[in-house]
């Protein structure tokens, strides 16, 4: 079988296995006070360029869960938080935003983007309705870098989201479920450092980066919520075995790490771009990233699963057409893409 | 630095590791949908004597998130679940099935156990007082096995306790955190078929016994509730990468590795407490799990802390005295015990 | 000062204050159980032609709270509830749904009614997404009539809603705060006997139409949630003095008060629709029912307010003009509506 | 039918009903913006002895749901509230505070009141407590006055809490749903400046004092939450005619009718309470205030209930004895007792 249903579909970067079995025995405390996360705090705040005093970092096991965890701890009881539409909160979380209480109050998404204009336009218009007691504060931005279409964001539409924040007093979060490749990607206008200098508060993903699990919470302006820990544990969020994420996040900011599994990742992405033009398909979005999304005829689709081949499915296209997500990552290799070139040459036209 | 402070202070065991190593590379699908979890799944069931039909099995990260979401999916509106007041739930998961918006419904623990004709009586009274839709209805008992204390429900207790929950119609659920440590007691006088046959839900915990997270969610009466994934997902309690999870647990009842692990806490742990009772101090309680609880002069406690040796806060005992925890594991080895003993006779008076 | 600024403005219904002072000194027990209460509920059942073992009607308070019960109550813990990106639950009512851990997934307004073969669309399209455990389940469709735009569903329209009701098993869940007023319209083509037939619950209004406060909730389907009055009590929703809802309802369901109630504000907002149409303005949205929605210039909603004139700001309509709302109600008077007609004469051009 | 089943087993004070009926149809403003919420704000601002600046007023339907909203929207997210265990919040509000995702921390009852040196010492340990960051932090303590039994704080122990709440920055919450019989009970040591002075927040019970509904919470140190309308909203508690509250309150707060209302349930209860004592029956508590617990022989409960006397079950005393509850209130006659000493006297020993 050759998978490219999505970048989490197999283990970790073997570094990182190295790293667990070599500390293995090493005993230590929990819930996240071991020297390793220590450790890998400092080194991802160096990244971001951020003094110990403006910069806190965080470590949870999945995306949903930070999500969760990271908005409902930021979000006053009055507010809720502004998102694309289809963005992961909105559509693919199950709830998981609601069910801490608060709404997600969508924008368009354009590729999957924000757009900051929109988000000001909303927001002047909320202030302006008279019974505006009555509705939702709009009480945070959130978005995803690269977005759910794998898009991403420009230094520029990075910037204009950051003012729109700074002008309403409230903090622009942004879930970067897939940010090593989207900080390695060619298009990539977006710095770390940018990062951490125009949002609030943003996750660098581990689950999707070659980690087994994780994803690090970085709080930016010395804004990390009032005993933190307990709103993790109150939300099943505090991992016992908090070593687990730290010495894998410790690996992945130690030698550049973060930054060769992302550069592998687009590197593999851009050739799976190539050979899927090549084969004659459309994409349904121009994806810089690492995720790709053609529209197949059904009938390529089916040969491709019949022939071994895992996609993801998207949505329908059209009668006769499916827009389907290819991934690379991490793991990908170019066995992976001959193999999936040779299948598509054989397919039935 | 020598830690007896919990049973989580290591990585995982060996075998653990040399399957994730093994299976790396090897592409699955997300959100517990792998080969592994399937087969983990299997041997779990094959384990409890359950059949396909009455059992399923599903995996979460760690103890806290687990039981928020069997709790929370297995409640009615009008209803909370009954613990013991020392119960991890009540005490030390920081409001977590709070959160989920159900009372925890205390009843007395008895070395940390729920006595079934309390929980009877508890029943009997709600259902006798005349305005009891004002109050929480009683729609679950919950019991650790080990207890916190690390104490064991004999085969008769636990038959007591099913009896009241079948007559009431309501669930028993039996958090199994350190349960492989309580399978294999010198004491034990429940084996884990008893355990899927009197409970209607418990889990094996893996995160205490030898893996690096995970827990294993057995509902043993054909009552996992509709679209279980959707609730773990909106709890924030599904991991992408659900292999972690199928592997660990396929490696754990693989071989009779769960039953090793626990052998070897007990057996470590019966060499520690003879090592403490031998140095003269009394026990706060009589554990015959892998947990055990001396009561400490404050100054030996500091000497011991000041030697290297970690063990955990368990509570004042009085001015001068303290109780401590010290923990055994699939880790602990004859060196650690050897050098505590070494330093508990160094200890001065 | 002249009020159309709500359905709300007054106290209740002559005849309401007179109920409630001839049975002031009535001792009766608290929490709906007293005799008005079940009287009032008997006299819904007959007036929506449900027969005891059908039907089950229960009094809260007001609007918001009555959806966010209602709504909590019916849907599982997977399931979100459908309603038009204009209905009540997805814009004014501070989020009360989503703080039930449930989310409102929002349909297109046609005129502030959902369109059934958009629902159906909708539900069919969830279960067409391959990952659909993910998303929120379409679990109950919300409804309100008349809609906020004053709008009436057909009664095709209501069966169609109905159909897809029944076909996915889902209930369909009518907001009637303002029911009085549709009945009486004569555009009304659904009958209160219709409602009953083709939801599964739904609400009289009373605050908005004669009552000083209080909503009849009438579950239609022998599908009253167990231990209901545990849920109302576990929200706040639990009234003390129940005696002050069933005494309101008892007297609206006698002598044919509410359907008087009904037409009394309906002919008063047909007028006050000829008055606005006179004056030459033209309408927001055609409504057959009591709220009337003219876009007025800024000039003259500016007049008229500095005239004494109360009404409701609903949206900017451009630069210079704006939708305001008008609502005629039980306490509505020729008086006070020429001398609105006086004003708008008197106004500047 | 003579009933002491509760205070709120009649409608309301005739001034109360008077004054709804003078204002009806009178047009203000909807959700609590008319005049009469202004004046009675005022008027209570006044007796309670505080400022514009320091104080707050808000109205609310009942008193569940005030309790809902006001500790939810003052604790933090990892905050529970300190209350006695037989605490309205703790018992009988079907778990309203639990649903709004924080914890009760039951401290023990004396007569019903929280001690304020116990509650110092819960505090003390919570923070000596080296892994407090898995529990919820108290931060709030609720006291009831008079408490569900009774009885009453005396001026020095509302210091004592005041004290305690000042040391560790965590608000004090009185429950004054039967605030009016407190004041002036004979025993009573404690005004309302005093309790605005001592308290953080702290509600004036309108339902149980001769209202038909609504409970006024007084905010006394600059501290309403920001938006606290929206959070009201949320939770299903903002009244759209806010003016039913505001009447109720503004006459409530008129005159001394607050007082009479108190002062009349309080000689009744005296009065009760002698005829109790008198025909021989002993009590389970000696309650000053309105509320009368006397033991019952289950033979002479039942030869009551059987003449047409309605008294609430309390608890079962032994087998042949029963604790029930007989109320007073603003409508409590002496024909209402001399009817009940005739009809003990009449009962069979």
């Amino acid at each position: 079988m050759i998978s490219f249903e999505s970048d989490y579909i197999t283990g970790a970067h073997p570094a990182i296995l190295e790293a667990l079995s070599r500390t293995n025995l090493e005993p230590a405390s929990g819930y996240g006070t071991d020297r390793w996360c220590e450790s890998a705090a400092a080194k991802i705040l160096a990244a971001c360029g951020l003094s110990d005093k403006e910069g806190a970092v965080e470590f949870i096991s999945g995306g949903t869960q930070t999500n969760a965890v990271v908005i409902a701890s930021l979000l006053k009881d009055y507010e809720g938080v502004l998102a694309a539409e289809t963005g992961h909160v909105s559509q693919h979380e199950a709830g998981a935003i609601e069910y801490t209480g608060h709404e997600v109050l969508t924008l368009p998404g354009h590729a999957g983007k924000v757009d900051a204009a929109e988000a000001a336009a909303y927001i002047e218009k909320f202030y302006g309705d008279e019974s505006h007691e009555h509705m939702v504060f709009p009480g945070m931005i959130y978005i995803s870098h690269p977005t759910e279409y794998g898009t991403l964001y420009t230094l520029a539409e990075l910037t204009a989201l950051h003012e729109v924040c700074a002008k309403y007093r409230i903090p622009l979060y942004l879930d970067g479920a897939r940010l090593g490749y989207g900080l390695m990607s060619r298009s990539a206008d977006v710095t770390l450092a940018d990062i951490a200098r125009l949002t609030d508060v943003f996750y660098i993903g581990g689950t999707k980066v070659g980690a087994l699990i994780g994803e690090a919470v970085v709080f930016t302006k010395n804004n990390r919520p009032a005993h933190f820990m307990h709103s993790m544990k109150k939300r099943g969020a505090l991992l016992a075995k908090g070593r687990v994420l730290g010495i894998q996040f410790d690996t992945l900011f130690s030698d550049g790490l973060y930054e060769e599994i992302g550069r592998h990742g687009i590197e593999k992405a851009e050739k799976l771009k190539d050979i899927l033009a090549e084969a004659g398909f459309s994409f349904f979005i121009d994806s810089p990233t690492n995720q790709q999304f053609p529209i197949l005829p059904d009938k390529t689709l089916n040969y491709l699963r019949a022939s071994g081949v895992a996609v993801s499915f998207w949505e329908k296209y059209d009668e006769t057409h499916t827009v389907v997500r290819l991934a690379a990552c991490w793991s990908t290799t170019d066995e992976d893409l001959d193999a999936l070139k040779k299948i598509l040459a054989e397919a039935p036209a």
